[in-house]
């Protein structure tokens, strides 16, 4: 039995923001990124990255352009400190990316933090300590003052040794970790503290990063409180203002999102959302949006696919089949409606437009997912999707009477079989239900006599028996009704009609619909051949085939 | 090759929204809700439900407390007509739950939706037509007007056949669908319509939901669009204004909740996001989310498990193992820092106090979840984390000094093994480490002599030789430590013992844990026995035995 009970919680408190400005911004430009994945991603891994994974992972954030990327906490674990030697001394930094490494604010980490780095030519330091009230009063038991002096202390000791290691350009970095947690006012004093220790300038910013290290609220409280602490930190022209949001809420890419808006300029998160507990904001997704809204994300994520395989054989966790822009399920259209929709749009838009299709906020093929990922057919599909499938596969182009018919059969079988239906199977359901070749009457040859009346003289398979058929009229089609009628002893009239090509070329076959009417039964036939009257003859036959009276 | 270039896309067009009041507002009550999931989740399966999956599906639903379940599409699907009939038949639907079915705005479609409603209680008629530019413009090829017809003459036929079936308690809902990409003058305009057809009174409301059909626009920009159209639609007292957001940029829930900030007052989602392409906003994300914040979510989540499993084997989807509240890794910490203040938080909180741990945005046993799923060790974790596991499972309370000492062990092995470690295995790596029973020398017998002085006389087993040693001091302990100063001819001093019971009763074991140090170096000894002196004599003999002098 669980204590599942809501009163053990409280609201987060609200923030009385009268000249709130972000919602009336939107995100125009790209924030600095910077990938997390071989730090705070790697650190929730049940079975943290091998080196071998962690370089693989590097390159892969190098090809993506990841400018700033945190490679590891060297004074914490003896294979993020190799890592991190092995990427100055094998010379794996271009020169226009900066590599960032965590310490706590403890001089023996410090101090090991810049034994990692020797010989780098530009890194970035990043020191946090927590400042939310929780870890004040339960986890290190000091108040305000208390927790200012461990960060001051820590930003002099990082500049100590920055100073005692010229050569390289240091950036600093400061989180008041657990920010999301923190009083505001204590969150500037704290930043402004280590600020007045860095002393930076507009030409040579620090960077605040300010964590969500746990979602505590909705995401637009946590943009009112970068708001808040963008207007009221000092220096603001001298800091860079980051932001690292977690996900547990299920609302970090939201957070990020409005953050940027209320004056974030960069943002830390990872490759698809890894990290502790329910994961980092995932940048992926982030930059996607961007990108839908016309905005350079400054990321290559065309070749999603290997980005994607890479990320899961290194973190090994999954991609879930409804993961934004990637996963296998995202651009698919299983609903008739939303099928019929975007076959419209995609059949009626202006090429080369900017993209406006129903259902699809971006183009699949961007991402290297074609078309065929997007409609697949299960019992709640209808005829638009049907129809594409078919035509895009097959060249067939489908009458719509017969598309109406044709997706109640397809349907039934879905229904009955529970299961989704791959295109083949569409198309040999099509056949065995219009065009089935195992049928009582097949046509077995035929003369065809054209002048002021057209005369056929047929012969028809039946089992063993050739059977011999004759008729008249206007065109060979007609000529051949009157014959069936006539052998059959039946009344029926064509209802619909109509043949094309299946594919371009003069020798491309033909395929021919055909709907007759009794006074009780309307039947369907279909018949492909290489020539277009044999196509038609044997789509009629078909059809009759199928009424009652003729089924042997 | 893809052709992944942001400029085919458009910014989402900004809101002018001078009086905008939903950020000053927070989430005190939890909106209604109503469960699509056997609707728009089902139509986005791979393989939708069967018979069996969805009448297991709509009981977990019941159990769970939804009063508003929209329960198929009728008129589209025969298995979702056969589903209405069997709850109504069967007398499945409790007096307090109103089941939803959805119908496009067709007469026949219509008319066979009431046909499938036949017997009800009371029901919830949702029609809906699609509103948005691209599916006016390409699909449809209407203008407003035509867009407006279709709503309006919907709504009569739903309004005249209601009317036709009199008995039970009707209910209408309106959906424009793709409001989201709708513009919001035409938005209102149309239902402004439609509520001219159906005259809702506040006592006899209708309800109007605005689908977020695919995701367009930051979260904050839906919300902008809620309020807008709650501010201008006529009759907004007659009215219950309901969203139905989906995920395509991540952020379905907070779209959701900022839109119940703006005025929303109930919500359409689904269990763990099931739908259409990235899914419906999460319910149970967001109930838990209102649950953390200490509203009540009006949901039985508490057999979260059972829930999980249902959904799971139902949907044949898999969970994220990230999933908010509910993945297999989000309670769980790794790293060091993390592990230590959640140990201190929950050491030190106030019991039955508000919740208040670090890291820990709920208490996991509110889901069933244990404090082992929280504290897991891999090659990030610190010593407060295996301190910890190795309390809650063996009841060894490991001393500081002997906490940093072992985190470094366990450390170096979960590097070699690149693999988490469980604490079985940690528990092993300790017990080898510092109790080994393979050491070279072992305590054999002894006899104490307990008077001004202590006199011990012991045998040492090393491989087939039995050694005699003798000492004398202030306690057993000490005159031990004599002997095998004078038996190895060594100088070392004990730095640090500390001894306890594994757990309670008066057959306890006891352990012993004790560190030496000579000139040049610090060993480790530990031993369990059921005799406190037999483990601390061991302990020291485990230790000796480490020196390099010693080791045979």
């Amino acid at each position: 039995m669980t204590t599942f009970n809501h009163n053990k919680y409280q609201a987060f408190p609200p923030l009385d923001m009268p000249n709130r400005q972000w919602p009336n911004n939107n995100i125009s430009e790209t924030p600095l990124w910077c990938s997390v994945d071989l730090r705070d991603g790697n650190q929730a891994l049940v079975e943290p990255m091998t080196v071998s994974q962690k370089r693989r992972y590097y390159e892969l954030l190098l090809a993506m352009g990841f400018k700033e990327i945190e490679v590891g906490f060297p004074a914490a674990s003896k294979m993020d400190f190799d890592f991190v030697r092995w990427l100055i001394e094998e010379n794996k930094i271009p020169g226009d990316v900066t590599i960032q490494v965590l310490t706590q604010a403890r001089e023996s980490l410090i101090e090991q933090t810049f034994a990692a780095l020797k010989g780098v030519k530009q890194a970035i330091i990043h020191v946090y300590n927590s400042t939310s009230t929780v870890q004040r009063e339960l986890v290190f038991q000091k108040d305000r003052q208390g927790i200012i002096d461990i960060a001051v202390q820590g930003a002099t000791w990082v500049k100590l040794h920055a100073e005692a290691n010229p050569g390289p350009q240091w950036q600093f970095e400061y989180s008041p970790e657990s920010f999301s947690g923190t009083e505001l006012d204590f969150a500037v004093d704290i930043c402004d503290a280590v600020n007045a220790v860095w002393q930076p300038t507009a030409a040579n910013p620090v960077i605040i990063n300010l964590p969500a290290t746990v979602e505590m609220s909705t995401p637009n409280v946590f943009a009112d409180q970068v708001e808040w602490f963008c207007g009221n930190v000092k220096n603001r022209d001298a800091i860079t203002v980051s932001v690292h949001t977690h996900n547990d809420r299920g609302c970090a890419v939201a957070a990020a999102e409005l953050a940027v808006m209320a004056g974030a300029d960069r943002v830390e998160g990872t490759l698809l959302g890894n990290g502790e507990r329910t994961g980092n904001m995932d940048i992926i997704t982030m930059a996607m949006n961007l990108y839908s809204q016309g905005v350079d994300p400054k990321l290559q994520l065309g070749d999603i696919d290997n980005i994607i395989t890479t990320i899961s054989e290194c973190t090994q966790l999954p991609v879930h089949p409804r993961h934004p822009y990637v996963g296998e399920l995202v651009y698919t259209a299983f609903s008739g409606s939303h099928q019929d929709a975007i076959k419209k749009c995609l059949d009626r838009r202006v090429p080369e437009s900017t993209w406006n299709v129903a259902y699809l906020p971006i183009d699949p093929t961007d991402l290297n997912r074609t078309l065929q990922h997007v409609i697949r057919v299960n019992s709640q599909s209808g005829k638009g999707g049907i129809a594409y499938l078919l035509e895009q596969e097959y060249g067939v182009q489908l009458p719509r009477w017969l598309q109406i018919e044709f997706s109640s059969v397809v349907q039934r079988q879905s229904e009955t079989t529970a299961s989704e239906l791959l295109v083949p199977q569409i198309w040999q359901l099509f056949k065995s239900t219009y065009a089935h070749t195992e049928q009582p009457y097949q046509l077995a040859d035929y003369n065809v006599n054209h002048g002021d009346i057209d005369k056929i003289q047929a012969r028809l398979a039946a089992g063993i028996d050739l059977i011999s058929v004759a008729g008249e009229g206007q065109g060979a089609l007609t000529a051949f009704i009157s014959s069936l009628k006539l052998y059959f002893n039946l009344e029926f009239e064509v209802v619909n009609f109509s043949e094309h090509a299946l594919s371009k070329g003069t020798d491309a076959d033909a395929i021919a619909y055909l709907q007759i009417k009794t006074a009780t039964e309307s039947v369907i036939g279909v018949a492909i051949n290489h020539d277009i009257l044999t196509a038609s003859l044997t789509a009629l036959l078909n059809a009759v085939n199928q009424l009652e009276s003729v089924k042997r």
